[in-house]
């Protein structure tokens, strides 16, 4: 394992620069409809591991994008994930009552409110990202919007959450069905299926923000897209791995949902050791197609190897 | 009133124009994520009035912008303005079970569904603005999806839709407790509350409908503006009489709930002769901001006189 130090300090700088830039970006305001800002505030503030925002910032650097086009874009990433997570943990989704460790935006507001404070920020992060200070020129700007909306609509994130709700539909069909379906050798199939499902749910996402650097700067995106796709893998696949292990303090979300809904997942397919193979073998993967940018792309290597190695 | 016949017509071809391009844009999808597609067809096919894309279109008209610049943005409007009422008809929200005469998108699907449609049509409104097909300038582009953003956010239709909940609930709260608040003289405070909320919640989509066609040709949204701020009053406080006095059978939507639910609205406030005087006087103000396009705008002006006259 390599040393995490840098890659630590690295990730922590780069939240707290996302943090201050939604700070300023979405103020409180007053008058009833303040109370969605709160909402919105509640979500995107104060949590998580900016790891979206990690990859724009890193990426931005590569190209010597702008420092005010970096923030901003990874300012806009956080909203988009962060409106993605309130929709996911809705009731009538995956009812999930904590998220960063406290009580979800539908809990500690409603659920209305909380609808409309995701919608609001799918809204905010096409305003933040076509806004002229983002970047001079309004062609890129559209194509960074543009590049936003398709990872975020039905062929991506939207798409794969879809997918994900009606598997998760689809075991418990089987489970009440009282049929005893003990799984066979997993197939191509169910890891090709499961793989898809990932690279639209969040995969779409990370390929966004990995390749924004090179959206910013009008340069090939090509080689991030590839890392981005190894990479998002390798992290969905420890999510599975820490779903089975993981500590729920340490997560700050319920864990063990998946296995006990009976959902596919690559530790159910591949079992532990196979999963864990199967992630050090994409994150190598993730680190080869980074060799067109040299020694200005060890965080990014590194924070392919801590999707390998992280404990939350 | 003014001969309808023109508008009618217009109105109609418009809306099928619009109907053939969204159809062309959202074909049905395989897979399992085919679904949210469904839902999405489902809620934006087929229905409505499509006066956000006629709006669009006859602003187009006044700067000869192309029509398919025209027709993709109308496209757009229409995939928000969708998703609005996808998420406003959800149990959380206004709870209703019919929508253009037929049951709401989470009736015919499922919340979970209905909600991943609404947010995968608010994504689709901008990947349709800001592809390259719109327009070839991307300035323009950048510009066009920035003014959709903000009028969709927490500033426009959502801040908007919050206010309208958090008045339902207090009018909920007041009812509850028993108390006789027979309703003084309506305050000037009282009307400019109500007005604004509608300003934000249904007026900053008519103003960026009204304006679409001066952003695509780089000219002056201005008039355009004023007559969308006159005209989307005109058409709501015509909601709020309509919603006393109309059939359902026609509206093909549940009346009477503002009433029942003890809700502000201009019609409480000023009475149905009042409303109906405060109408007039802003059609004629919508009409008069169409002076500088003489009678290029003749079908605008018609829209404005149907805000009046419509009984759906």
């Amino acid at each position: 394992m390599a040393d995490m130090t840098e890659f630590t300090a690295a990730i922590v700088a780069h939240a707290a620069t996302v943090e201050q830039v939604l700070e300023e970006l979405l103020p409180s305001v007053h008058g009833p409809e303040g109370r969605v800002v709160d909402a919105m505030r509640y979500a995107v503030l104060g949590g998580g591991k900016r790891l979206r925002a990690f990859l724009v910032l890193e990426s931005a650097q590569l190209f010597d994008v702008a420092p005010t086009s970096a923030k901003r874009t990874a300012a806009a990433i956080e909203c988009m994930h962060a409106y993605s997570l309130i929709h996911d943990d809705l009731p009538c989704m995956d009812d999930d009552d904590m998220r960063r460790g406290k009580p979800t935006t539908h809990l500690a507001f409603d659920e209305a409110t909380a609808v409309l404070a995701g919608d609001a920020l799918q809204s905010l992060a096409f305003e933040i990202l076509l806004d002229p200070s983002t970047h001079a020129n309004g062609e890129i700007r559209a194509r960074l919007a543009s590049a936003l909306a398709r990872a975020a609509g039905a062929n991506g994130m939207v798409g794969g959450q879809m997918i994900d709700i009606q598997a998760e539909r689809e075991a418990l069909r089987i489970s009440a069905s009282g049929l005893d379906l003990t799984p066979g050798e997993p197939t191509r199939a169910d890891v090709d299926a499961i793989a898809r499902l990932q690279r639209l749910k969040t995969g779409a996402l990370f390929e966004f923000s990995a390749t924004s650097g090179a959206l910013l700067a009008d340069q090939d995106p090509e080689p991030l897209s590839r890392y981005a796709a190894a990479f998002g893998l390798a992290f969905q696949i420890r999510d599975d791995l820490l779903d089975v292990e993981g500590d729920e303090q340490a997560a700050g979300k319920r864990l063990r949902k998946d296995a006990d809904m009976g959902k596919a997942t690559f530790v159910g397919l591949m079992g532990v050791d196979g999963a864990g193979r199967r992630a050090r073998e994409l994150v190598a993967e993730a680190s080869a197609a980074l060799e067109p940018y040299g020694g200005s792309a060890t965080l990014l290597r590194q924070a392919a190897d801590f999707a390998l190695h992280r404990t939350r």
